[in-house]
Parts: structure tokens; C-alpha cells; sequence
């Protein structure tokens, strides 16, 4: 069976990453030589090294080869420690001896101009063509202790130990921070890869990889921009359901590009980005610090996918118990009352006065501490568990006190503490060699909750039907659309508009007004006036002809190429109005925009993102992340909104732009929308 | 001259947590006993210590007296490890004695019950009237590490080194939790109380004692719940520009009690603390990290007082800077552009092809950072310098790379790093050395910078001229307030009503209308009815006779005490709607609240408050703090606001609080703003 070209890649970035072999392409003797740095670093590696230079025969004691074609074998791993001009070559040469992949020292690629894109384009070239993998360039380089490859060359690295966290960093500096975070908690990792320039190796193959890695149980991920976001979500789509995916996204502050519709407004890149990543099952992290820790969580524990998880809390402190419910509180997450029986039992191992509730304050922890830790986890309403103590390493053991609950009910149980010095290091290292992840300070132990509970929430999610991708129709629209032809549009797509009729002139609107309930509005109808209320073409409340004249009027003053056009339409029933919106985003593709109406909400940027297909469950998760989603369960004297017409209305905008590639933007501005439907009161199309 | 009790008060709580000489009232040689472990902990005390027991001669080596009046001397502190309900008598007999202050172990006093409570207030009545000062109870005590006075059990506490940072926690566990924290960071602490119960020792006590103490630097104060918010307030005024303060809130998901007006609804008493904390100039965090984090920067340094600082970072690594960036900049803090003058001379220390701009991007560091930092530092938009670069010793020492920055200009520059294991270990203790603040990280590394300029903000703002508090001006308003009465009284304090007429029937309605300019307003004017737009008992845009009369018979079918009584009003101009209103919080006092209207804002809880009186300042940094601040800048088709037309009625708000102690609440909801003028629309007072 021949092997395709894909398949070459594949296993080319596992050889890259895995190396079995390595050589040095310009090994040096000289230690201030990227080539000799690159083989120091290298002393610890488990495999076959060697090294390529011109009239060296030996350097630092390994066998030297003139040349790339000359090597014995070919090599899992060229690392190239010569000088750019160079590279392409020797890239060459690698493809053709058979080398896995590449990994470039020198910089001044495509980060350094003209002449450095040019390069890096001729190595991607190679590389797609070949099947060779190329690492870089512009990157701090890779760790893969297991193998005992350093190809990474800040003091220290070569110390990383081994475990189950991969971090997979577009940034070489973020790479080696996050690596070193992981470290500090006592962690290990299976591979810490900085991307750089990512001419050939991407984010997207580095997951797929590490999918199938058994090695890794977790995977650290950071991302600044993301040129093929739907590839990226297609992939994570697959991946996280088989390993936990954290992410941070740099770009916080980001500032949005004008649109011409509001919801183009709305959107954010990074909010799109961190939005496609939860959406494909991700959890999303704002720190480094919080990405360490809560990829440390998640490689030893997930939860299974739930829509909603209750998490208890146990504390021998009541004022740091506190503070962790303050931050699960904050982040959403349940902290559900334990059952009456629950609560009897826990009464009779503590003293009387204490606080049995959701947290259990037990006061500083007795010999019935363990007992109360698996009463608590048996509790049906309790998927996790929190227990927070000071170290008191004579009243107690957490090992002790944790394990008999894990192993009763399968549970995660996760510790916190705080202490003096190295004092707690001991338990610390016990927890973990039981697998029980065991955080410092009260809320790190609530990060460790929030991050299981995002987690499973998002399997769940994940999980749930969506209907399949929609299928360009093959029809393609052409020409301007008004609101009219905005709305029949609209309404193929089942999506409800009010009655209403285009009428060219006065006496088609008198005739019109006939016809329809009162009241009516009655809006300017030219193509060339995009903001109708703006240029002043929209009178509500018109109850009689003689309103309807003076209607007329005010819009015929308003100069149009199309003057008298105006469309009278019905007026809706009072609801609360949103914005329901779609553009085709260049990397992530069709993404729907969800929002409240009005000016004051698009002054907050109240509104959600996701990727089209839709499901049901997305849009509740949409309408569920609105700051202002009060206003949708009847606040003050709104009726309560039809989340399911909601629904209908958005997964339909993600068809339409799924089924349409010529629409740019889609708009419904504003969705009115009651305890009965939905309906759309105003609507814009854009056409590419 | 004779001593007052308030004299006797403030000198026996320094010589309470300060002492020279110890009794341990209950000593014990049972190691199981509280006797035994209090003077234990004690091993290290640097003063007298001595034992009171009724028939031991001595105890664990000290000499041991039957009582306490028999004590050889008035010990600063008396211990009681003896069960509650003999401490009201030992407490007495402390008092007697001249003893300075005691501290209980046993708990069985407020926090258990009415019994407990009895015990308590005997306790709180001993000290009001002797002076003698009182710990807790229910505590878990305090440390002074300089004194060797370890009067807490947790193990590992008599190992807390003596530093500059006093931690003041309400809780005893978030007192040590903290502690441990500020050790982690390799610092230390002047002093760390948990004030448990706070029968007699306040927050407001310790703070005033710490204010004048020299070991003192920076405090990290933890409050749950505030009793007089108004003298915390007060105390902070003066203590935080000797001290910086940073706090913690507990109760971040506080439920808001039902109020009669949206201004209750729209204040959390959590917010007012933090907005009242923050006004009093003390720096607010959401976590014990944080705290921690920010007590050890600011025990350091602090910027001067000013109303905005720049940041610049200088980066060895271009992804960690950007993610410290991202973080400064989600937290509003900026980082100006620098010079040109400095680019330039930058420009010759760096390759071409460098990043020089805010952030500096330097790539690995060379021999010429220390000098990119100093011309850095040098720049006249720079006013704080953060440094961040991975570990690696052999390129780059950064207090060499750092100092000299420092002593040429004195403004602060934090390093912020990351390593393996240990490896950073000397490095930091080298930086702390110089007084030089070093963080783990890139966030933390942003961190510093955001705590720096909130402390200098918050300073500059406290020292804004303030008018002097309102005095009550003898005058008291009594019986209902419809909207009428209460535009009028709000006219007495200058802020501006549409023209209007009351109006008691159809007749006097008609004779308005001919006065006032149409379009006006017509609300129903009857003092049992308080939501008058949901009642139906408001019709807008009234433009003629005929709209007038059926405005009159809508509002004529609404059941009322006053039948036909209406306010005929003006229509205002366009502008943007706020609320602002004022309650009498029972721990803060006059407390004035600005929001942007509409039930929108409403559902958000978009809402900035602060104590009366109120600095143009103030209200300058409310408006900051909503989150549609967007909206008063001309956003889309709204008009601009004047912000001071704003001030000044926000500022007459709270003086009116302040002169009408019998108004419990008043609100303007809408105050309509545009660029010239802001009118309220409608008002309502409540009174007490």
C-alpha cells in the first residue's frame, strides 16, 4: 500500500517531536556556538545523536558527518544551527536523505522582512512538497523530556521533568513561561512546543498529534492570532472530548475594525476566537497562571459532560471558605444544598452550632473529618468536592482524609491549603502520587472547581445535536437588498416578519394602509439610505390616514434616488429587542452574533458569539453569557422572551450564511421578541 | 496631666500587640492543653513571660503566680486559656491589675449563641470602662515576629518572618492564610491580627494604631461585613496617605435586599465598602493573592499621588509582553507612547528590525539593557517601568540591568521573571535586597504596575478639594412626597426641573397647557401612587386640546386618593437618561449613586456609587466606572453630556443626605443630560 504524502506529514511530525535520532547541522566546539549550545542541551538525550559539519570528524565526542547526505541513517530530527541563507538547502538535503522534520536556530525569517519571508516561503515549499516537517522558524524551539530532547536553549530547560501536561504555545517565550508555571507546581510535561513563524507545523497538527499521544493527559494551549480559526475548531471539535484543552488568548484589548452592521460592531476577534474555542469544547483561561494550574487539574480528573455541575465546599476556616464561594459564586458554578439526610448525618459528628450547609464549616478538622468528606461526596446533588484546611499536619492527614471519599464514589475530591515554608511540601507530593490534585490557597482551590465544572459543561455541549453543516444551494444572489427583499429572504428561512406592503408611491401606501391593522410605521424604502432611522425615514404609531399623509410628507423630504418608496408594515406587539445577527468571519467562517437591541447595549458590547451550525444549546449558552440576560425572564414590566423562536431565529441566520457564501453580513435589528415569538422588525443583507 | 480613657484605649492596644511582658493566665504543662500550647508558641517571646496558674509554682520552666492580681507586674498582655466563662472575671481582674490588654483562646462567646453573647458584651462593658483592650474572642489571635509574640496556635506561625506588611483580617483564617501568602513571597510582616467577634478591637483601631508605626509599610486589610462603615471611612482618609492599604471584600455574590426606588436596587452593600474603601484611597483586590501580591509591591514603593501614571515594559520576550500588555490594558492603565527622542537612542542600543515602541521588545537580552532601561526610565511620559525576561543568569543580572534606572531617576522599576525550580531563588532575594519589587510572571508582572497607579490614583482623588460635609440644617421636612414636592425641594438645591404646573382638575389642566410650551408631559400627581408609568399614569407628547382631554380621561380611570390630580410638565430636550439618587446606608451614611437609566442599565446593575460629600473628582471617577461610559461621549445619534451639569447634581444629592438626616431616600430617575444642561425629569423622596 503506498503511502500518501498526509501520511508522510503525520508520521514526519511525530519523528520531529519524538525523536529517535538527532543531528546537528553545524555542531560546534565553541560554546558561545548555537552548534555546540544545541549539543549541550542535548546531553540528556536518550537516542542516537550526531553531527553534521564540514572537516570536523568528532565534536564534543559525537561522530561528525561532512554533510546531510553523508549521515549513516536518516534522522528523526535535523536541528539546524547555521546561519539562515543556508537553511534552504540543508532543508532540501533533509527531505531528500529521508529526515523527519527540521528545527531552525537562526532567525531572520519571515519576522524580518522581504528577503526573510522569501526564505521561510522556500522552506514551506520544501516541506509541503516532500512531506518534511519544519519546526519554526522564530521560535525558543521544544521539550520532550521523556525522550531527553532539549531542543530549547534557556538555562533550566533541560531540568523540566516528564508527566502529562503538553503545552503548545505559539509564542517561544510563553512557551518556556507556561513550561516553567507547570514545573512550579510540582507537574510535568509530555511536550512544550513554541510554534514561532509556524511556516509548516501549526497549532492544528501539533493537536492532532498529541490527540493520539498517551503521554499526554492534558493540553496548555496559546494562541495570539488564528489564521484558519475553522480548521483550528474542527480540529478541537475532535480532539477535546478525547484530552482537556485550556487555552489563553493573548489580544485582550483588542480594538474592532468599523463595520457596517452592528453586529460586525459587536464581534471582537478575540471574542471570536475564545468563543469558537469553548464552542469546540475548550476551557478558556485569562493568565498564565490560571492555564498551568487549571491544565494540572485537568490532566489527573475530568468530569463527565453535564450541563451543570454541584460542587460542595468542607472548610476547617470559615473566612477562607468564604472566599471560595465568593469566587465559585462569581464564576457560575452551582454549590447546590446538601439533602436534609446529608445534613442530619454530618450533625451528628461535629459539634453543635456548627454551620452544616453548602459550605460545611466543620471548624479546625477533628477525627470525624474524613467521615464528613465522604457524606458530603455521596450527596446526590454533589458531583465535586472542595476541602479547604490550614496545614496542621498532627490534626490532619489529607491523604487520609481525601481518599476513602475518591474511592467510595469515584468523585473528584480536590484539597487546598496554606502554610509556612516548605512545610506542606510532603502532603503536597502524597496528594499527587494518589492522583488527588491539592491547590494553595482558598481561590486556586476554587479555580480547580470552576475549571472541571467549564469543562464538563463544554463537553456537554459539545455533545449535544447539531444540525448538520448547511450546503451551499448552488443559487447565488445577486444586487442590492433593501429591508424588503431583506426580510422575503428572511422569511424562506422561516424566520417571522410583520405584515407589510412596498408601496412606490402615495397612492399605493393609502391603499396599502387599508389593508393593514393599525397601527402602522411606515419607513423610507431606498437602497441608497442605509440608516433609516438616522435620516429620519421611519414614523411610528401612524393610527389614521391623515398621520399616514403627514408621514408621507416627511419622508419625501428626505433626498433618495428612489423618492415616495416606502414600505408599511404592521406594528409588533411590545417585546424586548435583540440582535440577532451573522458575518463571515476571513479565518473562523459563518459566525452568528447574538446581542440585546438599543444603543445603551451596543455601548457595552452585550452580546455573544458562535460558530454556524448551531445547536439549540449553543443559542441557550449565547443567551445565557448576556451580562444584560435578566431582561429576557420578564424584568420590570417586559414580558418574559420565547427562548425557543430566539433559537430558531439565530441557528436560521447560521443556515442562511452556510447555505449563501455570497452574503458578507446578515442582520436582524431589532429581533422583537415575546413569551409567543419572534419577529423581525428590521433587516439588513450584504452582499460580498 | 491627667489621662483620659481614650489615651489609656489607644496605649494599652499598642501594648496589647506590642507587649513587653506576657502572663499565661491557665498555664499548663499538658502539652493537649491551650495553657501549654500558648506557651509553647511563646518559646521565642523576646520580653517577660510569666505563668498563672492557682498551684503550680512553675510551668514549662516560668515562674507561675496563683492570680493575676498576685502577677509581680501589670503585664502588657494576659493570655486567658481558661474556659469562657471564667474570662469575665479574669478580665476584671486584668483590668484592675493595669494589665494592657488580653486575648482569648476559648471560643462559647458571640458566635454560639445568646449565652455566649452575655459573656461578650461583660467583656466589651469591662473594656469601655477600664480601657483594658480585648482580642477577639473567637479568634484565631495575632503575631508580631519582631517582638517574638506568637499569640496564635496554627503550626508553622512562630516561623513567619518580621518584615513591613501588617495583615488586618477580620477572619482569623483568612489572617494566616494571608500570612503564609506574604512569607511564600519571601517577605514579611510587622504584624498579622484576626479580629474574630471584635468585641472591643476594631479594624478601625488596629488601623489607627498602624498608622504611626514605623515597622509598617503597607497594610493588608480582609473585611467581611462593616459595622461603622462611616468611621472605617473616615480612619482610612488619614491613614492611607501615611500607608497604603489594600483590601479584600469578602461577599463578591451578594444579593441586594428589596428597595423602594432603582437606587436601592442598583447599590450591593458589598459595593458600597469597595466604592468606599476606594474613595477613602485603599486599593481594592479580588483575591488573597492579589492581596498579598499587592501589600509586597506597595510595602516597597509607591508612585506619587497622580491622576493617571504611564507604564512602560521592557520585554526580552515578545509573547509574555504581550500578554502583561493585555493585562495592563484590560485594567485601564496606560501605557503612553514614548518619545522620540528616546525610540531613537534606543534604536542605536538594538538590531535594526527591533520592536521599539511600548512595549520595548528587545529580544534576548544584551549587554545593552540596562541601558534601554534607563533611557526608559528617562522618558518624561514614563512614570513606572516593568521588566520582564526569562532566567538566565549568564545574560542578564537584573538588579545590574535594573539599579541603575533607579538611582538615576527614582521612579520604580519591577522585574518580573520566570525559571526553573529554584534557579531565580538568588536573584529575587539579590532585588529585594536593593528594595528592588521582583515578580513571578507575566501577569503578576502587570499586577505590580496596576497596583502602583491605582494607589497613586486613589491618593490623588482623596487629596481633591472636597466641600466641607453638609450639616443638618434644623429644618425637618416631614409628610408625603409626591414628584411635584419633590422637584421643588430638588430645585432648592439648584438642580434644574422642567417648567411645570400641578394642576387639582380638568379645568386648571387646560388653563397649564395654554401657559406652557407644547409638547408637555401629563402624570398622574397622587402620593399613593409610586410607579406612576406603570400605573398607565403617564402620557408623553401631548401636543394639542384634544390630546390633552384624552390624556385626562386615561389617567382620570386610574383608581387614586387624589382623583384628577395631574402634572403638567415640558417636554425636555433629547439627551442620554441617568439615574442619580442617594440612600442612607445604615454603616456608610449618605451614600450617592450614579447609573445610566432605563431598565437596561437597570438589569445590568451598571451602577457607580460613593459616600456624600462628594469632590468633582468623585463624580469624574463614577462616570469613569460605569461600564456604558461610552454613552455621555456622543455615542451614535446621542448628544454629548456635560459632565459637570452631572457633578453638580450628584454633589447636591448628597448634601441634601447631609442636611435632611429624615430623608432616607431621594431620587432623580431620569436626570436627562445633554451638552448644555441636566434636568430631572422625575424625583421621589422618601422620607425615614
Amino acid at each position: 500500500m503506498e503511502t500518501t504524502l498526509e501520511q508522510t506529514r503525520v508520521t514526519n511530525l511525530v519523528r520531529l517531536l519524538n525523536p529517535r535520532s538527532i543531528a546537528v547541522v553545524g555542531a560546534s566546539a565553541d560554546p558561545s556556538k548555537a552548534g555546540s549550545q544545541a549539543l549541550a542541551s542535548l546531553s540528556g538525550f536518550l537516542g542516537k545523536l550526531m553531527a553534521v559539519h564540514p572537516r570536523e570528524r568528532e565534536v564534543q565526542g559525537f561522530s561528525c558527518f561532512p554533510s546531510i547526505a553523508d549521515l549513516p541513517e536518516p534522522v528523526d530530527l535535523a536541528i539546524l544551527a547555521i546561519p539562515a541563507q543556508h537553511c534552504v538547502k540543508a532543508a532540501a538535503e533533509a527531505a531528500t536523505r529521508g529526515i523527519g522534520g527540521v528545527f531552525i536556530i537562526s532567525g531572520g525569517f519571515g519576522e524580518s522582512g522581504v528577503e526573510g519571508a522569501k526564505l521561510q516561503d522556500q522552506l514551506a515549499e520544501i516541506c509541503s512538497a516532500t512531506g518534511l516537517r519544519l519546526l519554526g522558524p522564530n521560535t525558543s524551539g521544544f521539550i520532550n523530556p521523556r525522550a531527553g530532547c532539549v531542543a530549547s536553549f534557556v538555562p533550566g530547560v533541560d531540568r523540566l521533568p516528564a508527566g502529562n501536561i503538553a503545552v503548545v504555545a505559539q509564542s517561544g517565550g510563553v512557551n518556556l513561561s507556561l513550561s516553567f508555571l507547570i514545573e512550579r507546581l510540582g507537574e510535568g510535561i509530555s511536550l512544550a512546543v513554541g510554534l514561532g513563524n509556524a511556516a509548516d507545523v501549526t497549532t492544528v497538527d501539533v493537536l492532532e498529534m498529541l490527540a493520539a499521544d498517551t503521554n499526554t493527559h492534558a493540553i496548555a494551549l496559546h494562541l495570539e492570532g488564528v489564521a484558519d480559526g475553522r480548521k483550528l475548531y474542527d480540529t478541537l471539535c475532535k480532539v477535546t472530548p478525547r484530552k482537556p484543552v485550556v487555552a489563553l488568548v493573548a489580544g485582550r484589548a483588542d480594538i474592532e475594525e468599523f463595520a457596517v452592521s452592528h453586529t460586525g460592531n459587536l464581534m471582537g476577534s478575540r471574542q471570536r476566537t475564545v468563543s469558537a474555542l469553548m464552542q469546540a469544547g475548550a476551557v478558556v483561561v485569562e493568565t498564565t497562571d490560571e492555564l498551568s494550574q487549571a491544565a494540572s487539574i485537568l490532566a489527573r480528573r475530568r468530569l463527565p459532560p453535564k450541563v451543570r455541575n454541584g460542587v460542595a465546599l468542607i472548610t476547617g476556616q470559615a473566612g477562607p471558605g468564604l472566599l471560595i464561594a465568593d469566587s465559585l459564586k462569581s464564576s457560575g458554578v452551582e454549590m447546590p444544598a446538601l439533602s436534609d439526610e446529608t445534613v442530619t448525618k454530618i450533625g451528628t459528628l461535629l459539634p453543635p452550632m456548627t454551620f452544616v450547609k453548602n459550605p460545611v464549616d466543620t471548624g479546625r478538622p477533628g477525627p470525624t473529618f474524613p467521615q464528613i468528606v465522604q457524606l458530603v461526596a455521596q450527596d446526590s446533588a454533589i458531583d465535586a468536592i472542595l476541602v479547604f484546611a490550614l496545614s496542621e499536619p498532627s490534626v490532619l492527614d489529607p491523604v487520609k482524609a481525601l481518599m476513602p471519599a475518591v474511592d467510595l464514589t469515584g468523585k473528584p475530591v480536590v484539597f487546598g491549603t496554606l502554610g509556612i515554608g516548605r512545610d506542606m511540601d510532603d502532603a503536597m507530593k502524597a496528594l499527587r502520587t494518589c492522583n488527588l490534585p491539592a491547590m494553595l490557597g482558598p481561590e486556586r482551590l476554587a479555580l480547580a472547581a470552576i475549571v472541571l465544572d467549564a469543562d464538563s459543561r463544554a463537553q456537554w455541549s459539545l455533545a449535544q445535536q447539531r444540525l448538520p453543516a448547511g450546503v451551499p444551494t448552488g443559487e447565488r444572489l445577486a444586487g442590492a437588498f433593501d429591508e424588503d427583499r431583506a426580510k422575503a429572504l428572511l422569511r424562506t428561512y422561516g424566520i417571522a416578519t410583520p405584515r407589510s406592503a412596498l408601496c412606490e408611491n402615495r397612492g399605493e401606501a393609502i391603499a396599502a394602509f387599508q389593508q393593514l391593522r393599525s397601527p402602522v410605521v411606515v419607513k423610507i424604502a431606498a437602497t441608497d439610505i442605509a440608516h433609516k432611522t438616522e435620516a429620519g425615514g421611519v414614523v411610528l404609531d401612524v393610527r389614521n390616514e391623515s398621520d399616514l399623509e403627514k408621514a408621507l410628507d416627511r419622508i419625501a423630504k428626505i433626498p433618495t434616488v428612489q423618492p415616495g418608496r416606502v414600505l408599511i408594515e404592521e406594528m409588533a406587539l411590545r417585546g424586548v429587542e435583540l440582535i440577532v445577527g451573522g458575518v463571515r468571519d476571513p479565518s473562523w467562517g459563518p459566525v452568528v452574533v447574538i446581542g440585546i437591541g438599543g444603543v445603551l447595549a451596543e455601548a457595552l458590547s452585550d452580546s455573544m458569539v458562535r460558530l454556524a451550525p448551531l445547536s439549540r444549546s449553543d443559542v441557550a449558552a449565547m443567551l445565557g453569557g448576556l451580562r444584560a440576560r435578566k431582561l429576557l425572564d420578564g424584568f420590570r414590566d417586559l414580558p418574559e422572551c420565547n427562548r425557543d423562536a430566539i433559537a430558531e431565529a439565530a441557528i436560521a441566520i447560521g443556515r442562511l450564511l452556510e447555505e449563501h457564501p455570497e452574503i458578507a453580513e446578515v442582520e436582524i435589528n431589532p429581533l422583537r421578541v415575546n413569551k409567543d415569538y419572534a419577529v423581525a422588525l428590521d433587516a439588513l443583507v450584504v452582499l460580498a
